[in-house]
């Protein structure tokens, strides 16, 4: 393709990930439809099916652009470029840097307001929450496991522990704090989970 | 009254927060009504008018009811009469104890469905969540946040921990894994929590 047709397409495929991820925002996932998708961001219903399958599709996509541009946004340190969790070999710092990371895009009003509907549409019906968990929730929570893998074997995290167990342990309550409004959720609030997860809560 | 119309009453009344379950788990929360609430538990709508003034108050005491049942059915001990966290001076066996019975009420099918169709309604709804987070978890989570200041007073927390923090490194993982399925939800993960919450995961 020549470029000037390279840059309609990308620009055609922002309009449609901004376009999806507003509607959703406005009108919930069950209401959201690729035609009303393709009117939103002024393209045909064909272009979009040229490039994907299903509005689920559509979604999926946009929000991993999202957390993308979130992640380069935020100052895209190293760590933000490969799409992981930094390793500095100091497992509380890196910790540190990624939840607090997750706090502000948890707080970013562009990513609130869809994913929040995502979120709604995903503990009321299991098979949606499936392929969401699957394609957007597993894989960024396979990266603290993976973090937590090197510090077991750097000998900062006893080997004995489960790292999926471990990574519920930070991850979890900035999720649910999130999803239920069950406290704040502001970077005190990462450090401490990331302290009291590594050195526990009883007196050492 | 007299103890037949009382006892009409309360049949009445379980009938009702039944009904409440059944239909909320069937057609979701904004599809239950009043009206129909009624008529699946065969009582005039007058009758629940008379206890209650909306369908939100019915569903969170039918809750309520619900909870209490499950907790004298997994077998009572005191603390489940007391409805709060046991207090046996061992905090890891008390936590354990409580986290194991809150893993048996996740999984029991007559809590799932309508408990599952009021979370996705919370996440999707800010202003139901907030109702229902005020009135049905916030004020179970806070045993949590007693229990743990009792075992600061013992000296089995550090008096600098945040108790709402450290809640949540129990609570939420399984809140998290229930919410949106991103782990298996039984005993043997809920003992684990409560072992790297107190001793941490860093070797000591």
């Amino acid at each position: 393709m020549a470029p000037d047709s390279n840059r309609r397409s990308e620009k055609s495929r922002r309009a449609i990930y901004a376009a999806a991820l507003t509607l959703v925002a406005e009108v919930g996932y069950p209401k959201t439809t690729i035609e009303a998708i393709a009117a939103r961001a002024g393209v045909g219903k064909q272009t979009i099916y040229r490039w994907w399958s299903s509005k689920a599709e559509v979604l999926m996509e946009a929000f991993v652009d999202l957390g993308a541009q979130a992640a380069e946004a935020a100052g895209g340190g190293d760590w933000a470029e490969t799409d992981g969790i930094p390793d500095t070999g100091d497992l509380e710092a890196d910790l540190k840097t990624v939840l607090r990371a997750t706090v502000d895009e948890l707080n970013d009003p562009r990513y609130e307001a869809p994913a929040r509907a995502l979120a709604a549409e995903g503990v009321g019906n299991p098979a949606f929450a499936k392929e969401f968990v699957a394609t957007l929730l597993l894989p960024s929570l396979e990266l603290y496991v993976r973090r937590l893998r090197a510090a077991q074997d750097a000998g900062q995290v006893r080997a004995d522990v489960d790292p999926y167990i471990a990574r519920d342990l930070v991850v979890s309550p900035l999720a649910q704090r999130w999803l239920q409004g069950t406290g704040p959720l502001d970077h005190a609030v990462a450090d401490k989970l990331v302290e009291y997860a590594l050195y526990g809560i009883a007196p050492r």
